[in-house]
């Protein structure tokens, strides 16, 4: 039994280019572009929408600031959709396009719930643009109830169709996704509710699940996992779950071992055990990845029982 | 808020054994002991009791048979307590000494629903010789639900102390795990139900945290999830989720350290793509291990629809 209303976002790009600074081939781009395309996959995010003069051109690659004219060299017009993510108080306003001369269709803005001000000033100019907008409300297990109340309540006064319930840091269990799954539908009346899970503690396929078991219906996830520090929810597992006919499992799992199994041997994303302990102490992913470049000497249980320490001291 | 009702059997070398027959260095397997111990971890599973008539000891290592003087070299009296696994059919009898010879406390037989006649007379000749009892039902997601209930009402007229929901094909998501935990539970009083999953699609830990919402106590964990395959719930995992104050990860994260990331490397369990699809598809993981061994130009995504047409032809 699906259910129609479900939309996938792959964001490979997008969340897998925190791990090589945004340097991926356009060929192999433009095939996860129509990987995503053949699978079915709704929505293919390529990158960010980050400001050149915050970041140089130099230092990272092209998805990074997601151009239009880099953007057009490997994605096309068709049922499968272009995404971009443009941060708060990192984006260049004149660089968004009206949206008729853009091959993007959601512009989805990253902020944590304390810059929502923000967040609704950069959602309000991509709307008047002629974009969908998804607000990705991030680190939400670091959020007092009263502020997300709050954030939340801001937030279901836009026209912004999609709102994410994001758990940056892996940290979240079944019973608090439940929970807060529950809180953003009942306070965003009229909204679209999306998931986006980090997989620290291999709990992101599983978080997903209990958030489309509570009515959510935007499923975020990256191509074997492929992202910043632990990784995303699989889209394969989405994909494998869903009993909607559209989907198709084939062309992701085929372009996994064409790039993917290589990439993840370099840049050694996902399961990793600095990320398993960020995951279980509710912590950004920072030192984990800090310790996976270099231990310094430091084990995994040292590095635990530091990071447990800090919220004693 | 922790259940002290909870325990934990770390199956590292038992599981694990089924990556390596069963070849641990007797060292490394008496540090795995140690650090259960200083761990908390309330059993240690040690190996199989297989017959030497059935498999020759020329051809894997001790932890297969599990002989007393072996786990006397690795294993000491102290609050973990050692376990080992007794597979219906494989089992010398003889071999079995009374408990108050062996430093084995807990027998754990494991066999298929159809076969719970020959796990009860196992079981009992176990009880007999003084010994804990579990009985774990192997690939319960192949079982027709008259043949689970009849095998549970069986097992329920038993003396034994635990009952093992197994979902060795990594294929159960966590409503089918609620579902059957209170099946288990409502038809087994007075026993305590235990649960063993595998991580095909990364929901082993997930479905072991279901488990426990739903009254299970006798968690399977496994050191960096090393076990048969996709491998099984890792026990750090287990270990930073529960809040019991008897219990500390921080000898299993340098454990890992030490040993496992090394064998992980070697002998490649865990997240891999061809058990994801063998647990999308609730198989059994033989036809995935034999592509891992040697693909014979058999791409991913061809795998998956050949898997998945077996059922439709």
């Amino acid at each position: 039994m699906y259910r129609p209303e479900i939309k996938i976002v792959d964001c490979t790009i997008r969340d897998g280019g925190l791990m090589n600074d945004h340097r991926f081939d356009t060929a192999m781009v433009k095939e996860v572009f129509e990987a995503c395309a053949e699978a079915g996959v709704d929505y293919c995010e390529l990158g960010y929408k980050a400001d050149k003069k915050q970041f140089s051109p130099d230092d990272f690659g092209p998805w990074k600031f997601s151009d239009e004219e880099d953007l057009r060299k490997v994605a096309r017009e068709c049922d499968t959709k272009v995404s971009v993510m443009a941060d708060v108080d990192r984006t260049d306003y004149n660089t968004i396009l009206p949206a008729s001369e853009s091959i993007v269709a959601l512009y989805r803005v990253a902020t944590y719930a304390k810059d929502v001000d923000k967040a609704i000033h950069l959602g309000n100019h991509c709307k008047k643009h002629g974009y969908e907008v998804a607000v990705n409300v991030m680190a939400v297990s670091h959020v007092l109830e009263p502020d997300l109340d709050e954030c939340l309540k801001q937030l279901a006064d836009t026209d912004f169709e999609y709102i994410y319930l994001v758990d940056s840091f892996g940290y979240l269990y079944s019973e608090q996704i439940q929970y807060l799954a529950d809180k953003y539908i009942a306070a965003l009346p009229g909204k679209q509710i999306g998931i986006h899970c980090h997989n620290n503690q291999q709990l992101a396929f599983a978080n997903t699940i209990e958030g489309i078991i509570k009515g959510i219906n935007n499923l975020d996830g990256s191509i074997y996992g492929m992202g910043r520090a632990a990784g995303n929810c699989t889209t394969e597992l989405i994909l494998g779950f869903l009993k909607n006919p559209r989907y198709n499992v084939k062309p992701i799992l085929d372009i996994i071992e064409k790039y993917f199994l290589k990439l993840h041997a370099e840049l050694k994303w996902g399961h990793e055990i600095p990320y398993v302990v960020t995951g279980m102490l509710n912590k950004h992913p920072r030192s984990a990845m800090a310790l996976m470049k270099d231990s310094e000497g430091v084990t995994f249980g040292e590095f635990y029982e530091k990071l447990a320490a800090e919220d004693t001291e």
